[in-house]
């Protein structure tokens, strides 16, 4: 295949940066524009250092002009921004957007956690979705001229749970969710709360009580799996690491259910999935074992006496949480191998 | 006060430690003896560094004839080593046992999770504990010549959500709780998944689906708030740092009750305890705020969206999740003012 | 003896909240005004959530005004702001300066690394350090109105290395430094590089060749201890910590020096010292174990193959590094056993 | 070129798993056999989980007769165990060696330190190690049947300091090197005090005065980049992180010599180097950049108050400090590109 051009408008960011580690690894494309908004003109090893290959690039500015002629375009900016720059980008680029702009399909559940105008909704990036009606996520990126790429949050706890609401052996209307982020997870603002010393040796939660923009998403594809409407109550927490998502997400058993069964159900979800990997009974997903590789690591059981199957998934966020996906997402829109690029090794220990 | 001896049996463990720096600082207590048993013969500095002024101390050999003649004797042993040692100690020796042993009151719950004979009830050693019949746990332990430490995620679990369930906000059959730990709660014994290489950059659940030993002694407590039996679906986690425990517990809204009502349930509980403090509304606990200390920092709040309140709670997993209590505990036996010689103040950033 | 009122001003800096958890527990002081520059108007528990007792008391703004009446004044500012402040406080109060203002003798070393006007030089807060001519620091502080507080680096290499130059069995000719400290040395500030996840996982060094603001006065009390001039070549590093400083120093043998010659340096100088430990041969300093406490573990060796003493130390950079050496200071000023309210034991592990 | 079979011996510990890691993600290698001695029987996905790939592969026992065959063997195994492997391995078969066994040249350096007979010495895996005959250490690599791969410490020591020695910028008497190294580097053996809770916030030395087994390889090359003999004075010490090493090394400048000249020197040995990286003026290595890398970031100052050059390297101890440089030298010996198939991205923040 002729070697395609990517640009990535946001590279000063975490997400930009590892958008550019996985393309340079990537054998079909070449990385073409880098640009940044309060960050252009500096160059790449000033912000992001381990990326010892472009040290010398600097950042343009992230406008239309910079971004055209290239085949694909990814956008890592803050929320409220990829439309305005989608619109110039006619059809002949594909777009990939890694921010929250067109994840949600219900304009009403936008505006309660945004601020900027509803965008509209693209094909979404998480290509092992299971849902009710038999498909998966990644029907709708074939050849995609525009893909959502999902959020961190949402990408761990729906491969977590869905296998099971597909297939009718846990329940969608009370689920619970509690998960861990490393750091990055917030971004790399100067924030005071976010500073080594506040957040080493400590975890703690935020955005509890359904305030987290990952909610509406979360509960999105849980209901798709599931066929119904779900019901989530989510609580993410900061933990003292750098990457890595680890979300436990619980719902009630079905009705005559036993383990075999939930076990049956995750199984036939993943067992063929390049990406997914449901550990030997046992075995519970760790976070450290999937840094830096597009693997998700998942567990089931089932807690009969609390009546709640426990489901946990560890990914890291800034790969298979973000630009591995949108990564993964880009081949399945460019027709190659699902996989190419992609690292499948965690580094660890 | 005269003063009075304590002895730690099982002092080389990472309970025993932390008792060992809480009674050298408690202006009633004069350390006495230090006993081990595979590290019998070392010195305190070879094994506990932190300890220093200690440090020449030899550890002896746990018998009950070492042990004897002490005011106070505190057990940090492995499960059931306890009722052997505690047989041999008077009645005028105050026992104070950091273990499991006698922490449970339904027998077929000690055998379900433990291999050693039941050994009986003592007094449950969390002074802050409200029950549905509107007294709390510190009447029982006034007095008090045997004592037994709670275990550490129960004390989070059981203080971020007695409240609620005492006053009837909120309903236990349908609890989850997943909660995160630092390694030293795992102990110090050398063991592969514990080093450090492991653990660091790492989140990873382990005993999931109700197979962690301290889920009856959980349910035990919220069913003595509640008034009625508990259902708990209990997941904990393995967090990269060394000590605290965040947990975050759930339960479904009692019909009729909004977020005042669930506040102001927090808010009786806990405005006068001088080791409970309810956060202000919008602040979150944070493990590193309560570090080294007796404190436990707690928040609550209605998630009305998912049909749940949502409860936090952070400890130090060592300190009111183990030796602070005990010598909490110990000045409620002993008849001196609860917080003597207990720290107030955490060890952050 | 009667209470004693304290202030602290800059109370929202690391060391501030430091001061207060060491202030709060020292049975002869009673915490007075907290004053604050940007953060006034907070409460401590905005700031500072980990000091419990003090979480409703708010910040007042840092002037003479407020500062005045209190017996002893404590000043945690950014240096060149203390000088204004110590001239309006008469000789009634003792204050005590936190910060660099006051550490320095010479004022060409000042003018090298500060673009303030030099303030002068007051009584060194290092009771420990030996010097050439027989004495200890603490002699100029008995008594004493005004202290400058040594820095945390300065304190760590000082402590390590002084023994042996005032002993003369190594020389100061050709001193190398390398010392790790925990971010929180680089105080609460907001800035990209110290976020999370850009120190976790990491070690980087910074002001290598001479760079540090901290040389002059390491090299100031090495050659009070050798009795002639030091010259240090000082690289200090930023450590995946929220606290500590290991400090390894290495100086050139002296000739004819053994092993025996120099710990025997070491012991002289350190036996009797309440807060300094030699630690027995063969085990090493580690930053965990003084976490918290007052308390600095040293020790030494010679490597005669390389001709070099090679002298560790470990010091919790806030507490024995700058409020606990504030403290104790402040003892010796007052005529209070100099140990009084100091912890002596590491938070660990 | 046609596919390439590569074994690896010890692939249960944390250097054999980095080695499967890379080798997998090359190009021209199949990874065929992979031993163990005491984890012999277990799969690969219950002792190194991050390699989903092969997580149903069966570790084979260590044996000659399971080795045989491949076209290269990698051996990762306790010192003293390779050489009875290598004897058996014929001349068509490529061995690399990442333990010790054939580092030294000096029979009387290894056996102070070694209590195994000496192996000999093979050709040392360190390509871009400059001498003062002007060659790079590749020359010896290219086609060599046998290669020792170098410590990690004496990577990152060797690259920080060689070129200034080289050049005679800098002299190799009384170099000091004080190099911080994480956890990983002490294997994944359960060791009390490696446990997480031990490591976590702590730093500590190890090793002090000339005690580690380094030592002599790091003078080794040091000599051999000076053209004469080198002193060393090293301390290791234990950093609170998975991996990394960073390590600061400082020499004597040479008479006459200024920031310019030191600075040409690096920069003449690094700058055509695809794997080390001379940082710009005023940037310093931090190990994170470098995580899951092959590359190597070093930046160097003159003190000239000091008279001190002050070099700094980060590596990542397991990838350029083991395997990485394990499969960088077999390249070179099968005549592939030198970088076929690293690393050359650090997985950050």
């Amino acid at each position: 295949m002729q070697m395609k051009t990517a640009a990535v408008a946001g590279a000063s960011g975490y997400a930009g940066a590892e958008l550019i580690r996985l393309l340079a690894g990537h054998p079909d494309i070449e990385v073409g524009a880098l640009t940044a908004s309060g960050n252009a003109g500096s160059t790449v090893g000033d912000i992001a250092p381990q990326l010892t290959p472009f040290a010398d690039r600097v950042l343009d500015e992230t406008t239309p002009e910079v971004l055209a002629g290239h085949d694909i375009v990814f956008l890592a900016l803050p929320h409220g921004h990829s439309a305005r720059i989608a619109a110039e980008l006619g059809e002949d680029t594909v777009v990939i957007d890694c921010g929250a702009d067109y994840r949600l399909r219900d304009e009403s559940a936008w505006t309660r956690f945004y601020d900027t105008p509803f965008a509209g909704t693209w094909p979404y990036g998480l290509p092992e979705l299971v849902t009710g009606d038999g498909t998966k996520g990644r029907e709708s990126l074939r050849g995609a001229r525009r893909v959502a790429v999902p959020g961190c949050y949402p990408t761990a706890v729906s491969l977590a749970l869905a296998p099971g609401l597909a297939a009718g052996v846990c329940e969608p209307e009370d689920v619970v969710v509690v998960a861990a982020s490393g750091t990055s997870g917030a971004g790399r603002a100067a924030k005071a709360h976010l500073i080594g010393a506040e957040v080493m040796g400590a975890m703690s939660p935020y955005g509890v009580g359904g305030a987290h923009r990952h909610t509406p998403e979360i509960e999105q594809n849980l209901a798709l799996a599931a066929g119904r409407a779900a019901r989530v109550s989510f609580t993410p927490t900061l933990a003292p690491m750098p990457r890595g998502i680890l979300a436990t997400a619980t719902a009630r058993v079905a009705e005559g259910c036993d383990e075999r069964a939930v076990r049956d159900a995750w199984s036939r979800a993943y067992d063929d999935e390049p990406f997914v990997h449901l550990l030997p009974e046992g075995r519970w997903p760790r976070t450290g074992d999937v840094l830096g590789s597009n693997q998700v690591h998942v567990q089931v059981t089932l807690d009969a006496h609390a009546g709640r199957v426990v489901a946990v998934a560890a990914v890291d966020n800034l790969t298979k949480g973000t630009a591995g996906a949108a990564v993964q997402s880009m081949n399945l829109a460019l027709g190659l191998p699902e996989d190419t690029g992609l690292p499948v090794i965690g580094v660890a220990p």
